[in-house]
């Protein structure tokens, strides 16, 4: 795959923070990139952090990561780390990521960017300077990089879509509809910021800007917290955690569910919806685009296709085409296998730090940056402005 | 199929007033009925009406209606005729109907019930005075006779689904999409009353109403005409027209497309969109449904098919059943053809037919009735209301 | 629809044999074939033939034929009957078609043509002798009337799948995995010659070579019959029968599931199989065919479908499109409903009627010929030959 | 994830001969195995083995492995190697995996088994002798842990579906449709051992027999090669290769596909098919299963779902259930992410080298054996018998 000599590249130490969920899948990411993608660095996983010494350094042997931290001020200290990973909850992003951008380091912090627009557009304003020194930051839309949604752009990008009509997003889970299900981090506002809006609704609000090259003008939006009490969680872990036997309970202190109209800078109409509660969807990221001159379809639980509808084709033979998006002419597939052998949702880790490790090795800012991901937050907190004020339509400033 | 004689039975006069697109699926269901449903009463092809002596000759001799006449009020003066029913457009349903009740036929419309809530109001309120003289009303939306829907309300009604959380339903055409295409009835307020959302927003407002057992209770909404002037029409057929060879062209003067948020009486919450410019969905008619118990999904575009989530399954063998509703147990299908066999567009309204002759027999009020349909165009008002208001939340009355 | 007069075109009266499944099918297709398609003859349903008089009268009155007769014969004596329309099982059709014809009437004869090869022969030659007097048959290959199968052979026979290199066809039903299911006519050799093979795998011998344009050559076989002895039925219907009170069984004299190799004219090589043992699988009769620039497959339980791949478009949109079969373009849908309103199963007996009109009025045979049919029974005789000498390459001849 | 001291268990030090298509896949698996499963024992990757100095030298960086070797002879010297895994094509698996077991080397190697039956039982014999001596061998039949398929044997073997009556399989590409498309190792005979049947076939044979706990019996077989002539390729990788610029060509000496007809131990019909002429299908490895009781069916190109029919459902609400594989319940799945969050096909060996370990660590032997694989060579001898006499009947010994 590569030409040149690996032992010739420069390193690239990463330092990450955290190691749940998404810490594990970047993990997957940093352990994965260099065999399958001809790299201009190395990266070296340089070191964990977490906060507890022996699940950090347990975390840190099975991850394959060097070393274990317990603070992450530490990393800012150490010269053969480069790159900053933040992987913990919101409400820890604006700190890790503005102390590291000060202290030189490139950056990736997981979405959504921050709990608030007053901490994301400090985080923006500290991205842009750090940039002026040549140091990088990108928030961590991960779904970007699923091959599908690449070429989902690339389609819209070479104008094979026309004027955009209609856009309809969902992000449906269904994760917590059993209302035993405990008060994990993820349902507290002071954490996590938001809901299911934060959570899954940032990440279409993301991708349809992304693919469609729009950015949303304004929404009206109704929000809903279905189960308004649940059991005290002891523990949680990813998605998934179990109650304890206590019968405390506590009050959810984010929406369950979030849904808006929306329009496009372009004129299209958006319909959008993000929800812990459509039972039996388990992750369906779905995005279909309406343009003049065609229309594309995305499902997540089906990630490697892509449905497009070429309205330039005969009549008699025209229809929404099943793309299976796992040719080597398709975004990021070149390096993986031939056609048909699909690729899960792990690789979109890898095809973002691969990205992320191109543009700081080119000297280019990676996207999307600090400054898309505040903007991501403008739209989100204009949803939650519309939903508490009668649905009353708010412009993004 | 039937035990009894059918020389034994009532017959029943049908005069129809129109035979374009709707007029046709008509014909084909009172022509066809009988030959499948064994019916207490056998329906009689009386009389069609139209303006045009000679095509509306043509056409009664073409869908085998015995007479053809130009006025539809000689339908009133004929003892021979018990039924009219009324297939043109909205802005003389509420004419028409009304008197036809007054002279005591029996009266189906097809949707949406009228252009305005006012001439609404006026319809149920003559279709309440006459059911209690014994004569009936009903409004066709002929969606509720989709087997695949019929069995979809009756899981709900069984509680198949739980506590209803989420509704999105979404019709979406793309016969407009090219700004050549002329400036049929259907595009012009004083014919048509609104746009795709009367034409094709009511069906998913009464669909969704009619599966889940709940009213809608408020909207926020978007409205867009995305091609604001057309070249006028010379003739209009169905849903395709040729534009005239003149280049006098007219204003748009209803919505291409309706978005807009719901709450449903129960608390779930709604996303609703109908559109005339979803490039490559020709009659997508889709409706998905997340309750505690489980969920729905459905698609006109495969109209014989029913998804259907059982989250009281184990966990390991739950997934969405694609159920073929051709099974001799499913709503209707007893009457037709082996499993497997598909149904069309058209035994929607055969079905309609058959149980308003059903009603009508045994002296019952055939559903959805004139209040349903009123109840449909206050959402609609609403929706347009909510439209003009900045998306401002509006409940329906 | 048409320009002419109704009234001046030459009727065209049709006298049916046989009112169960197949009876009722036809029925349809006669009724409704003239409000929907512009014929140059107007088909009056004259005269339905059953053994049972009050049964037979009482279909007849139902399903809208003029008249009741008792003995098939008593049609080709009448002046005002011009077609004859065989829906009996298989062991009936050589006596009456033969007769038919050569009482100068035209006949369509429900498939298979007849259970054996001597029968068919007779038959055929019987067929090209009338021709020649310019009486016309068919059998009555419904599927060919598909509109998507219709469009799949004008797809290959535009060049659009180049040369073909595989096809692989399934007739898949379940009706008789229960083994208390009884022993109906459809199971008994003497009734119905064969059983999966001759009912169902007679499709897809024919509509594969009807698709491709090309003849099978040469079989590979093997038969089962699964459960070998059943209760014996008291009466039947269609597909569905329920056994009588009885303990008395009888033997299943046909197969239950046929599978084979073949290969065709061109070069390409087949995979088929036909069973009634499919647990789940309604009327799944799947085709698919490979070729050097494209890819075709149906599956009749999405039966306004059809898929197609395109190897000349660009690698990176290329995929399997989703056709819905419902645009005027298509083969039939002129006739019909706006796109995306489907058709049912029924409607291939009415476009299979208004084929068989056109050809007649224009003193033109109509297909599938008796000639072809009797190709499709040698196919089915080489598929059982096959079958009995070890699997054994067997040509056709 | 791990409860134990990662630092406390033995190492395995893993060498493993070949790094294209299957190496690279192979390499994925042990880099990734442990830092998902909670193992026994720790893998270590050791050596890598390549003839060409440079190239296995850089392969083994960027593939993550300690050392390289040009010869896998020295694996067998090295006390730090517990494990030969060999990814080589067919013509070398008898002499390495033979002489690897002989000096106590537990052995993986790539299907298939051997290019001929009587390799096949040397190794299977040499593997019988080995396990004797605590040394396990397995062949890498990866389908076996998609998911999904571990899925399928599961509820085969608690009876969900009753008495098999019927399977169908499919091994569908599309890579050397381009009679351009050079003659690359997989299509010469003498490296292969044969083509589409021995490559691709193999794993329908091996994954149906899996599925069902039934043995084929007997086959009745067609082969061809469609293109029998083909430019000389100067180099290949993977599944693609570039003709060179020589017109030189040469004889095509294997099949490019193979169909066939089989009967299973518990009478069972079984259809087969395996090519690389499936224009449009990539990696559609396909199997439907219909039992008495229910039925499957797979797609590759949809890997993480599994269609499932129970028969046992009430008829009303029975339809296939498409079982989204990615619940903590499922084979394999508790390891990875939420569910919903799907796999790629690289994890089929990531979950076999994780068996692997899990069965060496605990003195059992792991699954599939090379007996297993001796008798799917067997399986595969018969078809290209079948296939020589004629398509005779040809029982498997």
């Amino acid at each position: 795959m590569s030409s040149g000599n690996l032992a010739d590249r420069p390193t690239f130490g990463v330092g990450q923070v955290g190691y749940a969920f998404m810490g594990r899948t970047h993990s997957q990411a940093w352990r994965t990139v260099g065999a399958f993608f001809d790299l201009p660095v190395t990266p070296v996983m340089a070191a964990l952090v977490g906060r507890s010494p022996d699940a950090v350094r347990a975390a840190a042997a099975q991850l394959g990561w060097a070393a274990a931290e317990t603070d992450w001020r530490q990393l800012l200290k150490r010269d053969d780390i480069q790159v900053v990973d933040i992987c913990t909850p919101g409400d820890s992003h604006a700190e890790i990521a503005i102390a590291a951008l000060g202290a030189g380091k490139h950056v990736i912090v997981e979405k959504p960017l921050a709990n608030t627009v007053a901490e994301a557009e400090a985080m923006a304003e500290a991205a842009a300077a750090a940039a002026e020194r040549g140091v990088r930051s990108m928030v961590a839309f991960n779904y970007r990089r699923v091959p599908a949604l690449a070429l989902a752009r690339q389609l819209v990008a070479d104008g094979r879509l026309g004027t955009i009509r209609h856009v309809r997003a969902q992000y449906l889970q269904d994760w917590i509809t059993d209302p035993e299900f405990p008060l994990v981090w993820r349902l507290q506002r002071d954490k996590a910021g938001s809901g299911a809006l934060g959570d899954i609704g940032a990440h279409i609000v993301d991708i349809t800007q992304f693919v469609c090259g729009e950015r949303i003008t304004g929404v009206s939006a109704v929000t809903e917290t279905f189960v308004k009490e649940r059991p005290l969680a002891d523990a949680s872990a990813g998605l998934s955690a179990q109650a304890g036997g206590a019968v405390a309970t506590g009050p959810v202190t984010v929406d369950d569910a979030a849904i808006f109209t929306a329009r496009f800078a372009g004129g299209a109409l958006g319909s959008f919806e993000a929800t812990r509660f459509a039972t039996g969807r388990k992750n369906a990221l779905r995005v279909e685009i309406n343009g003049s001159r065609g229309s594309l379809a995305f499902d997540f639980e089906s990630m490697n296709e892509l449905s497009f509808y070429d309205a330039e084709e005969d009549g008699g033979t025209a229809g929404f085409r099943r793309i299976l998006v796992t040719e080597p002419e398709h975004p990021y597939l070149g390096a993986w296998w031939p056609a048909g052998h699909l690729l899960g949702y792990e690789h979109t880790f890898t095809h973002e730090v691969r990205d992320f490790l191109l543009a700081v090795a080119e000297g280019t800012d990676p996207t999307p940056s600090f400054a898309d991901g505040l903007q991501v937050q403008r739209v989100l907190a204009a949803v939650e402005d519309s939903a508490a004020a009668g649905s009353a339509w708010t412009p993004i400033p």
